[in-house]
């Protein structure tokens, strides 16, 4: 507990814990205030991001190469999950995939884009891991095809719902199994290939497993209680910031719950090891889009008020598909340099524009 | 004659000869039991397959280099290219189109996907001749772009047939001209960089000319029969079975076609000989794209009803355009393990999954 | 300007210039006379251009390294951008955008294809300095998706003039921004990696300076007043030459705006400096993707009737798609030979037989 209380006061990211209690208070006395509590429950996000994220990793390096690595493959996107399920709770099903898609092409272009430019700055040029990022890419491709072939077959409208739904929970479980296969082969068959620098994580000691434990469980809790305000109050304060809903979805809930993660691929970036940058973002994007999506659709069987399926709108499959070949052709040559990373940023600044300026009613 | 006995006796695979008389007495006795009929076809064509195929290959190693090569790319989809003719007659253009699809998809997913597959299970890595790959990947990336523009440049309902049979024939002309200049490429002007290991087949041994060159003529009009009786019974055994014409065309009749191949190429990769079975995946699916089909645009104007153009089924483009740069993606690097395979074989999964669902009436 | 006189004489390229007069004087007693006004000023075009380019490089080559990639980089497509500013005064937005679309089509298929084609006649295998290559390719690939995005998230019909306009000027800033960030990239920064085989272009003397300037003033103009005339007649001259709109902006207009550069690229690869063709080929086209175009669509709110957007007829976005993939995956290996000139060329075949099959309505 002092240990966690010691990491707070000296990481000044952790001190917007403040806001947590900030919202509770907030909710309880201005219920209505949708901007005031959009903002405190984006403020409130991100310090509970970087907790969760550093209790997996510590309950992950106590566990052993195998099983810590799957920990980590499958709770290191806990805060978009978390927030997906608040707002699949609520129905809101245009958020749920605006903030799935939005997260692929958040992770793959930003992420991985600034951390290129970030390290390019520092260093002339920089080399990592392209078999790693091949495998991501890879299995990014898979999930772009999943998105994009019932869309393609079919005219939305005249698609029966029975076929949709069938297909999506077909497909669900198909990019499940394919997770499932990719973990086996990188930490199990072929984990020679995947190079060791994804332990050491950044050089932060881990916590004690009990400590770890209680942290994850509470900090879990918290933030689900956060994203059912930062659901309730986004659509209202969008409209009140003149911003659309797709560009809330896609960009500002995309950039909020990756945060945590951001921070610890920016400083790899900065340190020369673009091994973890490209792992986090890269990894980040391949998990929300083949464990997160399915499991959203499996889980509004039981969660959500109606089935959720997999048919995404078409801008967003296209922006996807764009992602997914951008970070294939330019992590092919495992080299980088500063204006590698301008490329993708300068992709995912045309996606933002035209979401920012796209008229309400399109999307 | 003793030797081709000897040979069906020791290859199980042959023993399904037994199904041609049995296709020809059933279709005597009750030529209204299409289930049956279907089922016997499907049973015939696999041997007979296998047998042209060996025939194929005998003629071509009496042959000397060049026109040996040159026999194999002509003769290899020989099967595929009687089931389609046999279609082409019946004016049943949906199937012929569909089938030429699925062979393409069936091919450069299916096949080169279970050899990664089977190859990566035995071996830990294995390496393939990545030039001969792409070249076989850029004249497949050709064949799809011959197919996505007259869909691309204009709105199927307003193009005039006029328009459309007049870009086929041309594009039919391009394909089977790139195709030729292909083969001068590999077989003649640069054959240094495509290696040996095309040669040898298998360890089969090869069969005297006579007897190659009887079985080549008998064989390919014993499938023609039977191809003759699949096409008549294929679409009322397929609702029989509740399965859509999509998909029947795309996955049944592909994969019936394809099937000797298919053990040639497995065999290979088992045998760590992955350039064999890259080689038959890929210059297959080339050989339909660039040859075949033209073949059968040009065929259509003397055999069929009316002409027939190249104007797909916009899912199938989409399919036949994922499949090629899933191949070219994933062959780019010269390099195989397991996990390969998988990433094909899924996306190939997603489209089958796809089509076996899609409400009949869309496709 | 006896030196200029000198070079004349020795360039056979240049007699053309006889056109130039001949041009004027026709327009003066024939104005009506369309079909041959648009026939002599093609032929004056071609020898201005060369001039033009040459005036350019032997600027570039007096005022060092940066400042001279500089001039090279912004005034080494001047024929495009005059022939474009002639047209967007006379209002003609559907030719300004036929003709971008076809010069990036045209620079990367053809130009780079008959490049690879004849330096690969004459060479067994070439290399090249694949850095420069991915470099060109990736900011192509950026402005294709500039030109897909805003067609792919809305609708044509039901988006606002207001939302195109907007997201066009964004696009534009982009891109110009982008392009800015190349050079700084190539010329400056990571100057090293791109090889100096760009300077000396083909061992034509530099002219002196004044030559130069005055040369590159003088040309300039005439090419604007034979534009002019371009412009005027090549509608008419399209119909009576039994020509599609779409054709002649893609097509003709694009072979006569860059026949200069074309020269210098086929006498590199024929020379075996296939450098020098890669980076004229690709160069020439990102150019006009990320300069050209989008400064023409800020120059459009000052000479046009109304301002132009970034909004291209879908089968033109198809084709630059396709021609970005084309030379993305095939410029990949940094080695030529003689097929993959005949593969790009194909490509640019099938785009070519398509337009000038296409009903004139469609375009």
């Amino acid at each position: 507990m002092l240990l966690l209380l010691e990491e707070i006061r000296h990481t000044p990211l952790l001190w917007l814990l403040v806001f947590v209690p900030a919202l509770f208070a907030a909710e309880a006395l201005t219920p209505e205030a949708h901007t005031l509590l959009f903002v405190l429950s984006v403020l409130a996000i991100v310090p509970l991001a970087a907790l969760l994220s550093h209790a997996t990793e510590s309950v992950a390096s106590k566990t052993g190469d195998t099983v810590g690595g799957l920990l980590n493959s499958t709770l290191g996107n806990l805060t978009e999950l978390v927030i997906a399920v608040a707002a699949l709770r609520a129905g809101q099903y245009t958020l749920v995939k605006a903030s799935i898609a939005g997260a692929i092409v958040t992770n793959s272009l930003f992420m991985l884009g600034a951390s290129f430019l970030l390290g390019g700055l520092r260093y002339h040029v920089q080399e990592y891991n392209r078999v790693s990022a091949r495998l991501q890419a890879g299995l990014l491709f898979l999930a772009t095809v999943a998105l994009l072939i019932p869309s393609a077959v079919t005219a939305v409208d005249s698609a029966s719902t029975t076929f949709v739904q069938a297909v999506s929970v077909g497909l669900a479980l198909l990019l499940i199994c394919a997770y499932g296969l990719g973990l086996v082969f990188s930490l199990k068959t072929h984990q020679e290939l995947f190079g060791s620098s994804e332990h050491g994580e950044d050089g932060e000691t881990p916590w004690p497993l009990p400590l770890a434990l209680i942290t994850l469980a509470v900090v879990t809790i918290l933030v689900a209680l956060v994203s059912e305000v930062f659901v309730e109050s986004v659509q209202e304060a969008a409209t009140a910031f003149g911003m659309t809903p797709a560009f809330v979805g896609f960009i500002v809930v995309a950039l909020v719950g990756a945060a945590a993660e951001m921070a610890s691929a920016f400083s790899g970036a900065r340190k020369n090891r673009l091994d973890l940058s490209v792992g986090i973002a890269l990894g980040s994007a391949s998990q929300i889009a083949l464990f997160v999506a399915p499991v959203l659709v499996l889980l509004s069987y039981v969660l959500g008020p109606t089935p959720m399926d997999l048919h995404f709108w078409p801008g967003a499959v296209v922006m996807i598909f764009i992602a997914t070949m951008t970070a294939a052709l330019l992590t092919n040559s495992g080299r980088s340099a500063w204006f590698v990373g301008v490329l993708f940023l300068m992709v995912y600044l045309i996606f933002a524009m035209t979401l920012y300026l796209l008229p309400p009613r399109v999307a």
